[in-house]
């Protein structure tokens, strides 16, 4: 499908050969760009946005029916430059498209301004925000866009806001799927799936039409496993591999829990994967686990407390903090959205591994196909992954990964309707949903 | 005043010669260590937390009478080792104490895990967290400390917290003092004045009292020029070049419009003063400011948005951004106050320097002694600064610059039973809080 059939307002020309590209509209459209700044190639003055596309981009001076549902370019990021011309910044790498959904919510709030800084894709790597709320948000986004503005991060070179994800995904290279309905009051799980599952089937769709071929795609909003799958089914033309379900912040959390019952740092414990579903049947795994290269069975001698309390402090950790806290954890949650996309772009250290939910087509566990399932996961640092095959089981260990497992099928049938496999049948087992977890 | 004054359950002895010191007590008498670990020196099990003071401390244990009010370790941190034991952090530097207060507050959900991050001190600089909280918000704090446990940051080492001031900020190296009473309903500004002046008069006092000697201190909680005379005037034992008020969030936005005006990108403008008080009538400084190394009056050649509406920009952005998002700007300001700390740690790039609210005493612009006044600063990276001699002034900007130091002026007299100089007398001028300036 091409971009100009979405959206009419945009049709796409090869303009000319300078590294720049850009989307540019007439003055008067255009609404979000406070501050018209004049076009260095252009005689007469107008509002440009720079953005970084392979074929490059200009649009005819059309008038917007509905501003706010275009994805815009806001304030100081409006702006073109060249950064191939500054002696600063022409050794940087290419510019890259991060979309986030959710973007006025508060694990954004924390996420945006971690990725601006670049503590996430490293010193010399530019970057694009493209933030992605709702109609009820999008005042909110505008504050989020003036915040970052006046945080001045020399790696931020475009922050533009929309409720369309058809515009907001355009090129997109990561998609961080940030924003999902919270569960209502008296909402049973089947209505929460069916409601989060349509934002996730369209956000598939978007994804599928307009980011880029090889995007990757964590998706983060709950049930974030289930989520996941809508979105890549719904997506055919995207690699499966490239979609992730976040249980990165449940495996931070089972590292701490053990380093605190061993007596040592968090820094020494190695090797943990939560295996399948971001919920209450989750596991876990202490059996492959290590404590300063042992392992932990070794190191923690008390396997009822292995089996049941730590477990059970891992899943219920998020609960716990909003009795403290009177809020769900945004700030670690933002931290484990970071760790996770770390991982996926920098080599795994030598032995160790990290848990992500992805596809389970191929995996050598013999866990059922066709589902997200957490598993240990190792990368080149390339954005791409392969399962770890050296893992251990004992009978423990799978009979909770048939738990988890039978979880996701349920869940899976009970959205078939959104991944076009049929007729949804929902029967799923008692209430796995984890406390606080949106 | 000696420590075991302030807090009869400590008293200090000199130990032994291990390179970690410890704050230790017996199990049944320790609330917030909720996962008792051996202390690796000691025979029986106890509870440690390590610190890192010059004198070695061990407190005998001692029933607390007010668990709450102690300045405790929590979790994780309440472990002991040794960093100079183990390859990874044998070369890291000595671990530094940054205590912060409102840590439960918006503001420091941001700062916290930036610090903890690396991404202020550097990647080999392992440093303790020091939260000061209130009553009402140590639960909430409880939650902030278990939410840094999860995130497994590797250079955080210690984190604790407590609502007493004289515990909280023992050794503090870095104390960056975020909290203050919100104006309520119908409060005159010298009531807020007088009530958040007696916070920073108590955490002052404490500072001298524990802090470490050369304590840097940056006052965010305002009104933050005349909090941070109060809060140095009660402190004479730290010197008075180390207290700093915030005012780099209005360079921040001051560099941000000047760029939207200029249609540059923000990391070309350099040389931005903000003048005086953190209020309406603080004095962002176009006339020394620089765009791509060109005075700004050269290249923006329109005197009368840069004295009106640029200034009110700068001034009324805070508010702005309350329309849009519904509350203040925490994360920006987080932004700007690692951005302080960074300006102070490293050197200054060569020409360029930065702005901080400081002690006016031996100033070479003829500004009244006595206050502490936002200027422009430079920095060998040591910690300290100079202020800058070569700008230039004109008549509006000497006008200007005389309203903002009549303002600190009325203040100092209107806290002067605040700072140890006689008898409070308010002649306020008209409010001139920022809005949504906490």
């Amino acid at each position: 499908m091409a971009v100009a059939e979405l959206n009419p307002a945009f049709t796409k020309t090869h303009l000319h050969s300078s590294q720049l590209s850009f989307l540019s509209r007439s003055v008067p459209t255009h609404q979000h760009c406070a501050f018209p700044t004049l076009h260095r190639n252009q005689q007469h003055a107008r509002i440009s946005c720079s953005v970084t596309q392979q074929n490059q981009v200009q649009a005819p001076a059309v008038q917007t029916q509905e501003p706010n549902s275009k994805s815009d370019c806001y304030g100081v990021f409006c702006l073109t430059y060249d950064l191939k011309a500054e002696e600063e910044t022409k050794s940087w790498k290419k510019l890259i498209n991060i979309a986030v959904s959710g973007a006025a919510g508060m694990i954004s709030n924390h996420l945006l301004f971690k990725l601006a800084s670049g503590e996430v894709f490293g010193p010399d790597q530019p970057i694009a925000l493209k933030l992605l709320g709702s109609e009820r948000s999008i005042q909110a986004l505008e504050g989020v866009a003036m915040e970052l503005e006046d945080s001045l991060f020399p790696l931020l070179r475009e922050v533009s806001i929309g409720i369309d994800p058809y515009e907001v995904f355009q090129d997109a290279e990561w998609a961080l799927l940030i924003g999902a309905k919270p569960r209502g009051p008296g909402m049973e799980r089947a209505d929460l799936l069916d409601i989060n599952g349509q934002i996730f089937a369209e956000q598939g769709k978007a994804l599928n039409a307009v980011a880029s071929r090889n995007v990757k795609v964590i998706v983060v909003g709950n049930p974030c496993n289930t989520n996941a799958l809508i979105c890549m089914k719904n997506a055919p033309n995207i690699p499966a591999k490239n979609f992730h379900a976040l249980t990165r912040l449940d495996e931070n959390r089972a590292k701490c829990q053990l380093a605190l019952k061993a007596g040592v740092f968090y820094d020494k414990v190695s090797n943990v994967t939560i295996w399948g579903n971001h919920s209450t049947t989750q596991v876990p795994d202490f059996l492959n686990a290590k404590i300063d290269g042992l392992p932990v069975i070794d190191v923690i001698k008390d396997r009822k407390w292995l089996e049941q309390e730590f477990t059970e402090m891992v899943q219920k950790r998020g609960g716990v903090l909003i009795q403290k806290w009177g809020r769900s954890s945004a700030a670690s949650t933002a931290v484990s959205i970071v760790d996770a996309i770390r991982s996926l772009v920098t080599p795994t250290p030598k032995g160790d591994w990290f848990s992500s939910g992805v596809y389970t087509d191929g995996n050598p566990y013999g866990i059922a196909e066709g589902i997200v399932f957490s598993m240990p996961c190792r990368s080149k640092g390339d954005g791409d992954y392969e399962l770890v095959k050296d893992v251990i089981f004992d009978d423990y260990l799978r009979n909770r990964i048939a738990k988890t497992e039978a979880e996701l099928l349920a869940e899976k049938r009970c959205v078939a309707h959104l991944t076009g496999e049929g007729i949804a049948v929902c029967d799923l087992p008692g209430d796995t949903m984890l406390p606080g977890e949106m």
